[in-house]
Formats: structure tokens, C-alpha cells, sequence
């Protein structure tokens, strides 16, 4: 870096992790804790500007950020291709983490390159906002400009029983009919997706068949998360063909699914079988899904989001946007990567709406089912240090019982006999 | 873009088609003109910022850069993502282009798209310049930084006859062993590759059978632009097994590289076979490279030609760069982008050292074969318009001789029967 640049070099990296309130949404492994972990990271620079970004909060996450964190200070923002090596170089050997399944059990085998990228992730996002703040440019212009001015999303329908949200309960065909009209009312949503993997095939099947009559039209998408066999898969595929824009996930493992996709025409979706580089070749030549979920936090980043999506397109496959619980902070940076891809022809998922609390000043304004793309600089949000210390507090004072998720134990919390079912469930 | 960026918008781009000596220097095809056409592209922004790029000036290349100039002012230069769009937009139905063989019959058979992806290059090179410069940001910068600050390049032996050049005539093995001293003694490079194809596969053998002796141990390449069958292939391949570092397009076509390939040990590269995102899944498919030569011309850009290193990551390809005829503008634009790419594990292709004549102040300086990455903002080059005025004088005065490449033609002058020899010629 040139001496005029000397402003850019990082010079403390803060690392937060906190606890935000998650309603009861019911998966195949269990239901969302009361609280879940996510880890906020702040570099600041010796100019004095700051970036942020948001990952995963769980223990395994939090290990490998902080001699992450330790070795950024005296590196410039503008080096978040270097990122991955230095990561590879500091994070130690965590291979011993390998074969553990994944915080909500959705993401297949973790793996410690799994686990490395998705603290990568924050950290990019986090350079890139201070090198947008630094020098005036929006995120999407340190990725080659946004190729639209809004970005889509849809909503995400959930099985829940009442909690302390508004939302109520959710455990019937008309349950979730109410809450598509609820998301449809306040945020405009047009696509609804529904995590599925909870009930028996034939009453999620109805669900989406009680969806399809009360918005037709509308696309429709079930995600069992795995949880199905290569004939239930098909099974579900022949009943819903006329209204799936896409099914997701039916069936675990690139083999099955490559199975279900030969035997239907419903396209098949995935963040599951495809959530790394390493994956996308075999899960591509046999033709097991037709659109890739991406995540920047599974992905290491925007950049390498944006490559994903490169692949995507070479190869014919379609893209969509996975999420998981998070916050404004993530929020904003799936708003400034999707926005440069011209091929996202999906609405993104995003879990945004569940989540009553945050540490960003201003909640982000869906309208017609669109987040706007800011062209202020950096992500263009701004941290609630105040909420942000709030959050901390509560991580602080648990008892370590919600500081690594688990849907499973918090599904024992209800039901003592719960253990994750082996898949295939149905 | 926010009111705070109205000074990255473009307000003029200005294209100076020009014509730049050129050594006599043979391949397949024939010899290279005396003067070669390049087209130079000025961005110039509201708040008088200007960047610059150059590509292929012949009138294909000029043709369609003439629309893609007129409908830039008025869009921001972050905007290079929405450039592929635009200029599909307004570049026209130029489908009749189809079929042709390209400047120099060295990239298989010219497109459309290919003709306009290597226009856009230009244009995205330059907005990143104009950007870098705005906002004291160096290209690689943009491109999420580099991971070295240097980049290897390698020495490219041609056969030629004595010309109004300092370099004298090399037409055997002697020739060619002179010839890489000089540049070894001059430039430092460590590889050297010699174009090929233009004697019987036995006295270019010989070639590199004498450079493997002169230079023990260091990297060596042949590339005869696809001149040979696969048997032919295959006898060199076994002839040079113990010394090529990889043997570039040695037949035409990705079924016969394919059939090369299967049957040799000797790494295969190419820039013939995949010069196209459409190209890569066969040719990958069919294991038919083990080293994709980038070429951001080709590709469409600096960031394509990352899209472009992270396909080739994903699939366990190699890469290195290709590179025809330019000026300092685009060895400007190659070093950022080699900058940025970790796998980039082979000393890439210039021919910038025939090169005598420039548009750029400073002739970049190669120590031991590298040239190091600039952190000056933009390219970290100077126009110099006195010399670009020159360059496009010779340019206007020319009878249309030169204003499009055509090796053929220039060998014809020299040898009125020579035709361009059909593949495989050996």
C-alpha cells in the first residue's frame, strides 16, 4: 500500500458476541432456542473509520475469529483476498472439529473449512464496509456496481407453536396460510417458502396446497431440509408439481438428490449438498440440482459469492439466496451482493422478519416484498452501540445454555424424549 | 448512485484507433504485420477524472466499440457489472460476424461475443482506472486486493526473419537459444515459451531440445496455435516429455485436445479451446486442459478474468495468461489481476518486450522476469497523448492495409502464394 493509503491499514479489530431473541420455529432437528449466538465484528482503521460485519455466534465460530482478529491489525482493508491464507495460517489446525454436524444440523458434515470461511465472511464485509465509508463508494461498487436498484425477497413461512412473538401459532395448513397473509400484508413478500421437515409429507403437502389456493399464482417453495427419501422426495415432487417454483432440499446428499432430480421435473434447490467450492463439480455433473442457494457466510464472503454465481452461470444453474437467523448487518451485505448479479432470477430468502431485534439504528423497509440498494457508503447502515452492548449483556449473563445453538437440546426443553431424527424421517 | 458520486459520472469517452510497429514475427497463420491496430479508451468523468484502456483495434473491434462509447456518458464508472448488459443493448445484432476467424486466426472461430466481450474489456478497464484515480484506490484494490507484490512473467520466443527491428533474424534452434538469452540477460524472465507451428514439429523439437540444454531446469513451453494432428501431438508430447513445463494447443478443437490429453502425461494448456465461459464445461468435462491461459481481453474484463480463476480453482485447473500483442496500458491491466489471484502458478505471457512503441510515459521496468504491482491509484499509468497522437496519425494516414490484423496477408507479401495452412497442418 502507497503511504497515502496508510489510513486504510487496520488498527483494532473489536469482536461482540451477543444473544438476540429467536421465535420457536419448528425444523427437522428441533426448534430455534430462545436466544440465538451471532458474533458481530468491527475493524477499525488508523483513520479512525470503521466496518462491520456479522457471523455465526456459536463457541467453534468464536475460536477461530479471535487469532483472526489478533493478526488483522497493520494489514490494509482493501486485503480481503488475502483473508482466506491468512485464516488458513492463523486459525490453527481445528481439523478435529471435522464430522460434527452444523449449528441447526442444516448444513450438512461441518467441516473446519466450513466454520473458517463463514468467519472470513464477516470479516470481508466488515473491510469492505470501512473501505467503502473510506472512500465514499457503496459495497456494490467495490464489486464491479449493482446491475439493479432493489432486490427481492420472499417470505419465510415457518411451523411454530405460540411464543413470545406476535406472530402466534403455526401447526396447520391454515396456521401457515395466515402467516403468508400476515408476511404478504406487512412486507409484500410475492414467493413464500416454507420450512417443512417437521409434520408428515401429507400435511405439509397440504400446507402448500392451502398456499397455492389462497395466492395463486405466487411461487410456492417447500424445504424439508433433508429430511425425506429419494421416493418420499418424488412422492411429494408428483403431488406439488403444478405449484413448486422449486422444492428444496427433499433428499440429503448429493446422490440422492442427483436421484429425485432425474426422476421429476420439479427444479430441485439446494443449500445443503452444495455449500462449498469442493461440492459444486460432482453435485453439477450429475446434474443434482438445477439452483444453488448461495450464502455468503457459507460461501467466505461477497466476493466469493459472487464467483459462485459465476459458476452458476457457466454451468447453467440457476441461483437463489439462502439465510439463516441474522441481523441488519448481513442483511445489508445479501442486499449489496445480490444486487450485482444479473442472474439471480429467485427472490433471496431471509429470515429478517423473525428477528424483533438488532443493532443496526434504522430496521430496514421492505416494500412490495424489496429492500432498496443503498448507494451510501459502505453497507450503508449504522451501528446501535447501545443495543449492541444490550446484546452483549445478555450473552455475558447466560449460562452458556444458549451461547452454542442446538435446536435439538432446545426441542428436549419442550419434549424430554426429543432426539434429531436420522435422515431419511419420512 | 448517491448525489455525492455525480463526479464518477462518465461525461465522455474518447476512442483512438492506432497502429504500432510490430516485429516480423511468425506463426501458423503467417507473420505479423509492421503495424499491428490497437484501440485506445478514455474514460473521462464529470469531475474531470480520466482512465484508460486498450483492446484489439481492428474494424470489428471498432465497430462495436463506437455504440458502447456513445451510450457511457451518463452512467457511473462503479458501473462495470451493468456494462456487459449495456453493450449487448446497444452494440447491435452483429451475428453476422459469426464464423470468421479472428485477428491473427489464433482464437478458433470468432463470434460475436467474443468480439464484444473484448470491446467491454477495454471499457472496464478503463472505468477502473477513472475509479482508482477518483477514489486513491489502485485496481487490484478493486478487485479485493493483491496477494503478491510482484508478478512473474515469461519470455516468448518467436521465429522470425531479420526486420526493422534490434532483435535479427532466429530461424533454427541456434536462433531461438539467442534469442532466449537475450531476453534472459535483459527482462530476467525464467520461462520461456516459443511459438510454434510454423517449421515441421522436428526442428521445433529441436528448438526446445537446444533451450532445455542452454537453460537447465527452467520452465519451457511450445505452443503451435493447434497446427498438429493428435498423432503429431503425441510424438512431440513423448519427444519433449522430460522438459515442457506444458504443451499449449497443440491440436484444434476440445475433442482433440481431449484425445491428447488422455493419452499423455505432458500438461496441456490453452487459449484456443476455452477463450468462453460456454467453452469451459466440455472442455472440463473432457479433461482436456490441465492450464487455462486467461486473457482479460478474451474474457471480458478484470473481474471476468477472476470469475474465470475461480472455475478453474473449483475444478482443479491450472492457470496462467495468454497474451497477443499490446502496450503498457494492458500489461498495466494484466499485473493487477495476476496480483489478485492466489493459484495463478505459472509466469505469464507478454509480448510486451517486442513491443518498442507505447502509449504510457514510463516503460514498466521487469526485474528477474517480474514486474512489480503498483500501488499508485488506478493502473498506476500516465497517457502519453503526444505519443498517442503519433501512433494515431500513422493510424489515419494508413492506406487500409494495416487497420486490420491479417497474418495471412502479410505473409502474402512476402510470399505471394502462401496460403494459411488448414489444421492440422502437421
Amino acid at each position: 500500500m502507497n503511504p497515502a493509503n496508510s489510513e486504510l491499514i487496520v488498527d483494532e479489530v473489536r469482536l461482540t458476541p451477543i444473544l438476540i431473541s429467536d421465535p420457536p420455529l419448528l425444523n427437522t432437528q428441533g426448534v430455534h432456542q430462545p436466544y440465538t449466538p451471532r458474533l458481530v465484528v468491527e475493524v477499525v482503521t488508523r483513520g479512525g473509520v470503521s466496518g462491520v460485519g456479522e457471523t455465526y455466534g456459536d463457541g467453534r465460530y468464536r475460536e477461530l475469529a479471535r487469532p483472526l482478529a489478533e493478526a488483522l491489525p497493520g494489514r490494509s482493508i482493501t486485503d480481503v483476498n488475502g483473508l482466506f491464507r491468512l485464516a488458513a495460517e492463523v486459525c490453527g489446525d481445528s481439523r478435529a472439529v471435522d464430522g460434527r454436524v452444523d449449528a441447526g444440523g442444516l448444513r450438512g458434515v461441518q467441516t473446519a473449512d466450513k466454520l473458517r470461511l463463514s468467519v472470513v465472511s464477516a470479516f470481508e464485509v466488515a473491510c469492505l464496509d470501512a473501505l467503502g465509508k473510506a472512500r465514499g463508494l457503496p459495497v456494490h461498487a467495490l464489486l464491479g456496481g449493482r446491475v439493479r436498484d432493489s432486490v427481492e425477497y420472499s417470505a419465510y413461512l415457518f411451523y411454530k407453536h405460540a411464543g413470545r412473538d406476535a406472530w402466534g401459532p403455526a401447526l396447520d395448513p391454515a396456521g401457515i396460510v395466515g402467516q403468508a397473509r400476515r408476511f404478504d400484508r406487512e412486507y409484500g413478500f410475492r414467493s413464500f417458502k416454507l420450512k417443512g421437515g417437521v409434520f408428515p409429507p401429507e400435511q405439509e403437502i397440504a400446507a402448500i396446497r392451502a398456499l397455492a389456493e389462497a395466492f395463486p399464482g405466487r411461487p410456492l417453495r417447500l424445504d424439508p431440509n433433508g429430511a425425506w427419501s429419494v421416493e418420499t422426495s418424488l412422492a411429494v415432487a408428483r403431488e406439488l408439481a403444478d405449484v413448486l417454483e422449486y422444492l428444496e432440499d427433499p433428499a440429503t446428499g448429493t446422490a440422492a438428490m442427483a436421484e429425485v432430480a432425474a426422476r421429476t421435473d420439479v427444479p430441485l434447490a439446494t443449500n445443503m449438498c452444495v455449500t462449498t467450492f469442493e461440492e459444486v463439480p460432482e453435485a453439477f455433473a450429475r446434474d443434482a440440482v438445477r439452483i444453488v442457494l448461495c450464502d455468503h457466510h457459507y460461501w467466505g464472503g461477497l466476493h466469493r459469492t459472487r464467483e459462485l454465481a459465476a459458476l452458476c452461470r457457466t454451468y447453467g444453474v440457476g441461483l437463489s439466496m439462502h439465510s439463516n437467523t441474522h441481523l441488519g448487518i448481513s442483511l445489508a451485505a445479501m442486499t449489496h451482493v445480490a444486487a450485482t448479479l444479473p442472474l439471480l432470477d429467485h427472490a433471496c430468502d431471509t429470515h429478517y422478519p423473525w428477528q424483533t431485534e438488532d443493532v443496526v439504528t434504522t430496521r430496514p423497509d421492505f416494500r412490495d416484498g424489496r429492500l432498496a440498494v443503498s448507494d451510501a457508503p459502505g453497507l450503508g447502515i449504522e451501528l446501535d452501540r447501545d443495543r449492541l452492548a444490550d446484546l452483549h449483556r445478555r450473552w455475558v449473563a447466560d449460562d452458556g445454555t444458549m451461547r452454542d445453538r442446538d435446536d435439538a437440546a432446545a426441542m428436549r426443553r419442550l419434549d424430554p424424549d426429543w432426539r434429531a431424527p436420522a435422515t431419511p424421517r419420512w
